[in-house]
């Protein structure tokens, strides 16, 4: 009885600590919506621990055309990162796969290998930064260069991802060039590449290409 | 046929590429309320090219007080800007002309002078910082300085504006000191400016002015 | 008459400037949801001067456990704050009283020190940052970083406390360690307390432990 | 001994918390160059207490043409603030003075009204946000607006001012109008100012006015 | 004599107005070290007006490869910029011509139409956002998007551009993808390029290639 | 020879490309000072792939207090991640282990369970956020909290930890209170723990408690 009353006595005294829960996280309502800070904040009553966890950050099937998965735990898999400036991800390459060429506008990436080897690089114009990773290698490319993870051993790799965004967003060289309307002359004018090696691709990836103008 | 199971295939495998146009911009739902960071955003899948692009930065009509006119591509008129951090205008003076004192309280200023002759210059305590500005010159005023702009030539005068925000604001020296309903002996107090003077510049930007108490 | 059309002609000539009020400020609508840049925006139209003035950073009552008392502007007391990065807070205490340790995990703290004298500090890994004060002081608790106030003089004492958010929290270390359902050989087990000291202390502050999970 | 051996050993497990230290704080060599982010840090270990604490916010000798004094605590004066968004002054007014219409043009100002009564505002285009305080007000003046305080009452007032940002800047609107080489002619054009106003204004403030061109 | 007295006097009492020039602006120091927030600031005393301004921003020569120049004013042209977080540049397409495929990794780019016809666009997956600019129309790509600008009418055309980043680099994917030591196979296998059209576009652009391990 | 010439005449065009490499990243140069924003950058032309790769996030020896070891890879350990906002850490835990209360007070973490059991939480003021979890789990830690981590289940464990900072810092909590020279009553003035604890607990922490005064 005595302990009540003091706690709210206490309550009352320093009211101000109820507004921690206010401004300490903000975990995102999916179903609102989003802001270039990020999504709107559920109310903070109803957050629990399992806001903050996510399940399931584990291999993906690599049986594909690039032999490879990724796994992500960005903050529309994962609300509690909303705000937060970090995700993660799981990348699972077999023997033989890789991750092509592409990049995240928003976010510098740092790949941490687990197991197998890694052949990992990003250009800037004319310069290459590549490597061969082995087991506790950590390799960072700064936010939005083009890069690439080529399976380079001889058997699975698998890496950990962190990106300095809850929202890195992550865009394949190929659909940006070859999965959309752009007619293929514009493509070759503007890449150099020769028309019949653009339509060969569009044909690889363009299907759904929507013109949106 | 095989093209489309292909395609789904690729989208399972890599869902994670459907997120990119979330984060990648927010196009403003100027119907919407506004937030510190900008406006909330349009749906992605409601986006369109239209939403980038921005017609009518053109000559505005500079028969006015000031014989100059700024027309502005601001979130305000451009939602795509949203959450960017830049925005553009387009400045004309005619000869005689000028834009006068006045600040944007969170943006820095950037002109490229296009055409004609403009002497700009911004200040700060005991400093003036200015030049006669010719074609092809670009002066930057940073974030918050009262700056002006003088057409100082012969003809008409053509520049355009970027800002580093993409909501600038705007605010006229004259407008702030004489068009509001704050008294013209506490105007006097708190600028040194003689009441007579006071007076006769509230009469000429002063009618509307609302105490807001 | 001829002042009304003149300024509605301004107003056409200068539209832009209706727009100062949206970004100018962003006094917050508390009824709507938080973002991580804080609160939706009140409509400016209905924003007026009370808006940007709080009342009552008067003196706390400090007959209690601690004998002080904090009294707070922060965003949710004071909207006007929203969005500009700064907050206030009063700080009062008697003979013999102190602020228990605690952070703010998302704000730097100023002190200014206006009566009395505060014996105050913050601690890194082995190294502790104190100093005693006189009226007159400023002192800074970098962000996140734990820090007490102990009333060292033969009065009580007044500080007024400036943070670098607007919504800084504040985290008293008991109601962490001792004010939630963390079992008590957990707490144990990670702060090095003998079991004995850590029940006393949850008998003292854990009642409304809620465990959430 | 065995404590010796026992910290070291920690430090060897634990060599991560040494960094503590240079992240945690940066205190400003203000020997060194600026930044766009803030002075250089001083070495870590030449760190004290010290240097988090600022000694002198009092009452400023008030005997001056505008009857008022603000006595500062930015990063200049106190290097403890370095990177750390805040910082603070004190304003004394004596009766019938005022703090003439200035911006701080990267920076909100909130004042604290400790004694005495300051009216005070800040205008946007045809609005005025005004307000009487009393001791225990708080108001908030947005970044980059241009506001004024004037002693209303019949006693000195003191109010604590605090800022976010270590170095706010302060930018009387008389000595950026009439303190440098700007020739009249241009300030009136600019200005809508009557030239004898602006040639009386400039003999008051302008005699050091230096032209940077 | 009385007028330097009493602008001495004001030092001495508003003293605070000399560090307005240490943080309203930071001109670059271009000799000295750059750091994440951008170059060291040349000391307030030696900066005059001439560091606001740059000279130059004229159409560049378009008989090359490309048909087409970008002239830019960014803050290793321009040290004004520093720490400002805008820049600008101008682009000439001849008839025919274009700037092929590129990136800005850390800025949105404003493209202003000036004079002639663009073809304008930016992709994300599986989406194309693209337009024909007539002048007068403005068009946004958002930060690290891969754009390019095609000359599609039948004269040259002009552009002013803005960025969100006083550094904004510019990335051609021909010079990513071709322009270094990055193997042809690992080329092929990670964009899916056939290894004859990779060698013919190597030979292109590739002979510096710099391999940095 | 005619690649040698067409390559430079690109880089006569092109030249802005050159400046790619120094604002796309910034490579810290311990050796120089430190500032708010990150430290130095090295000159970009002595940058190789080396720079961008830390070896050794491996398993470290858990045979000591708290049978726990962290490895980091923080700017201080590997200097490619100046500037770039995201570090990582390598957690392993023996059976029995735990990594006591300790905060980041300028970073959020992420925490990644590759293998094993580790029951994690951080408390906000009255409110536990905890879970037991398995490898896949992803937990987040928001900026600053007070948090906790303990091997809950019978193997040893071993977690990747990814923070939203360059530099996070890590503070033990213990070290805080019982690792510097703030004397014992104060300590349990202002944490309500009883004297004998508190001698208790510096008698182990505190022996190299340095008075920064």
């Amino acid at each position: 009885m005595k302990k009540i009353t003091q706690i709210l006595f206490l309550f009352s005294l320093l009211s101000f600590t109820t507004y921690a829960a206010v401004n300490d996280f903000c975990v995102a309502d999916l179903k609102g919506p989003d802001t270039p800070s990020g999504y709107q904040c559920k109310p903070p009553n109803t957050v629990t621990a399992d806001d903050f966890v996510f399940s399931g950050l584990v291999a993906g099937n690599t049986t594909n055309t690039f032999n490879a998965a990724l796994t992500s735990a960005f903050v529309t898999d994962f609300p509690g990162l909303n705000g937060l400036g970090v995700s993660a991800a799981r990348l699972d390459i077999a023997k033989g796969g890789s991750i092509p060429m592409h990049t995240h506008p928003g976010a510098t990436e740092l790949l941490i290998l687990a197991e197998g080897q890694i052949t990992a690089g990003f250009m800037t114009p004319f310069h290459l930064y590549s490597k061969t990773l082995k087991p506790g290698d950590v390799m960072v490319f700064p936010q939005g260069q083009l890069h690439f993870q080529v399976n380079s051993g001889n058997d699975k790799a698998t890496a950990y991802l962190a990106f300095s965004s809850a929202n890195p967003g992550a865009q394949l060289l190929d659909l940006l060039l070859f999965g959309t309307s752009l007619p293929s002359d514009v493509i070759a004018q503007t890449t150099f590449l020769d028309v019949e090696q653009v339509n060969k691709l569009k044909a690889r990836f363009g299907g759904i290409g929507i013109a949106d103008s």
